[in-house]
């Protein structure tokens, strides 16, 4: 039994988050059963999605105070009672926030990184599956068209927006600041960004979006997605992603006007997915991905806090829009670095 | 130039649609043009979406004051200038609540009736295309699946329930009674019905669906559609056919609560649609409904009122709920019959 220095759920949170709803511990490892590996975890992915997790049910079960929080990121085996994972083997799983995960070995997938080992949380695995299956088999984004995706700037919409770039739609971003919106257009070759907070914000889509909208990636929901619905055109896609707007809250908002009736005019398709639901794509996706990088079409993005210590803080600069690209933090080095 | 009494839009409805939003006159047909036909018209369609071309622009534009009123009808060809149609020929288009249509032939489809007329209105024809294709196509229907179809006793609806049912699913119907469920379980096989009336209608939904809802038909949007996304299968789907709850006001409810949320937690797919868009598959259509209808399986209703002057009433029953099955005006017969 190792000290396993973890981060526990204090309480379900009540309206935004802040740090009291988690507790930092000291625990201790549990024993590493038959079938089960140890893994030193490496570096942890903060998406929105946690908050969400915390809350009620979602796509899995709550997580419940006084449970470790959960989180996905990558490790590298330090001990193994499974034939299946041998030590030293990277792996990305659900391993929570702490600094030993021990967990049956096929919870875990083993990973031959492509690159950087970060890319495999920020470019490879959820984000990149999410991005691409989102932008082009759920929206079916095509040259020439209009996509509008919001939370720009994040991990999975700044992937969006340069994948729909690189096939030759017009890329429009809906981010949380001004200087977000010139970093998409400089640095990502996005053609328009608009920011939610624009008091205009109705009439600076119109602008940024002269022949409408035909696939809005959507990660926020709320006031968004009801103007972007006004700016659809006939037959459009919104693929719904995410509801960042919704998350940080224990008191929704109703939904957008224009849910059902729009739709039926317009005759638009809205569907909501999670990128690992669309695992055997993975390889298609991850191929088009590297390949963009190694020409350069494609820029990766990580904003990276250091020390389990900061993860709550993270999770919350997250929530309130501060990171640009793809928000991790980083624990320990592998052993092969 | 004939006498040709007809109704004319008087006002922009305010609210609920009133008789005073129509005025009658005794107006004059008009010349019948290089290319145009004169018909009779027989019978016309009496459909929700009515009261939405008069409040502004659809998937049409908006019918404004001192136009004729729209409608889709069948005509029979009394005077032809077109090479296309010849006298007696028996067509449907948007004829307009008049005794003469005079339009370009190219506006009209000449029709081969399958059986009686009536029925190229309440089972041919977009009425047809529209079940047939919002359920098995857009919905994906499979035996063994629990449909919900709300508006469940109208024309769509009805024809919904029934072709889910010979398909194999389990079919709910949400209606505005208990007398029109009691029907629709008694005449047309419904498994289970459900009036949104019921203040506790969330909990009886609930109870009609022990398995979840596969596949939603929703002809209402509003209250009825946040109900049922909390009971939403994962991958479930919900045809977005109309909204009558909104149709008859000019002051629109807010959306569901749960979009986009759910829709992402649940993998839902909500699509808009028109049953026009889907010509390409009248045949296939019209085949099946025309073999289930020969073999008992499927029961056409149609509630027929009688004489051009009965038209703005009988739009206003629909939009109150008052009829069952198929809302018909029926103008005038055919010189064949």
């Amino acid at each position: 039994m190792t000290d396993n220095p973890r981060w526990i759920v204090e309480r379900t949170p009540v309206g935004a988050l802040t740090a009291d709803d988690f507790r930092f511990e000291i625990g201790h490892t549990v024993p590493c059963e038959d079938g089960d590996v140890r893994c030193k975890v490496l570096m942890l992915s903060i998406d929105a999605a946690n908050r969400a997790w915390l809350q009620g049910r979602t796509y899995r079960a709550q997580i419940l105070p006084g449970r470790t929080m959960a989180g996905f990121g990558l490790g590298e085996v330090v001990e193994s009672n499974s034939p299946d994972l041998k030590v030293g083997d990277i792996v990305s799983g659900d391993l929570g926030w702490q600094e030993y995960a021990t967990v049956p070995a096929r919870w875990l997938e083993r990973l031959s990184p492509r690159g950087q080992l970060s890319h495999e949380l920020s470019l490879y695995g959820i984000t990149g599956i999410t991005a691409y299956v989102g932008l082009l088999k759920i929206g079916e984004a095509k040259a020439g068209q209009t996509v509008v995706v919001s939370a720009a700037a994040g991990a999975t919409g700044s992937l969006v927006g340069q994948i729909a770039r690189i096939i030759g739609a017009r890329v429009v971003g809906v981010c949380g600041s001004e200087a977000k919106g010139q970093w998409l257009i400089d640095k990502l070759g996005y053609d328009a960004a608009v920011s939610h907070r624009d008091p205009e914000f109705g009439a600076a889509l119109k602008t940024a979006c002269p022949d409408g909208i035909d696939v809005y990636f959507d990660n926020v929901g709320g006031p968004v997605l009801e103007h972007v619905l006004r700016r659809m055109n006939l037959y459009g896609r919104v693929v719904c992603c995410g509801v960042v707007s919704q998350y940080d809250t224990t008191d929704p908002a109703p939904g957008p006007a224009g849910v059902p009736g729009l739709l039926v005019t317009k005759r638009i398709r809205m569907e909501g997915f999670i990128g690992p639901d669309h695992h055997e794509q993975n390889a298609e996706a991850f191929d088009a991905l590297e390949s963009w990088v190694a020409n350069g079409d494609l820029v990766v993005t990580e904003d990276t806090a250091e020390g389990i210590e900061a993860l709550p803080e993270a999770l919350m600069r997250l929530l309130n829009g501060k990171n640009i690209g793809k928000q991790l933090v980083h624990l320990a080095d592998s052993s092969g670095t």
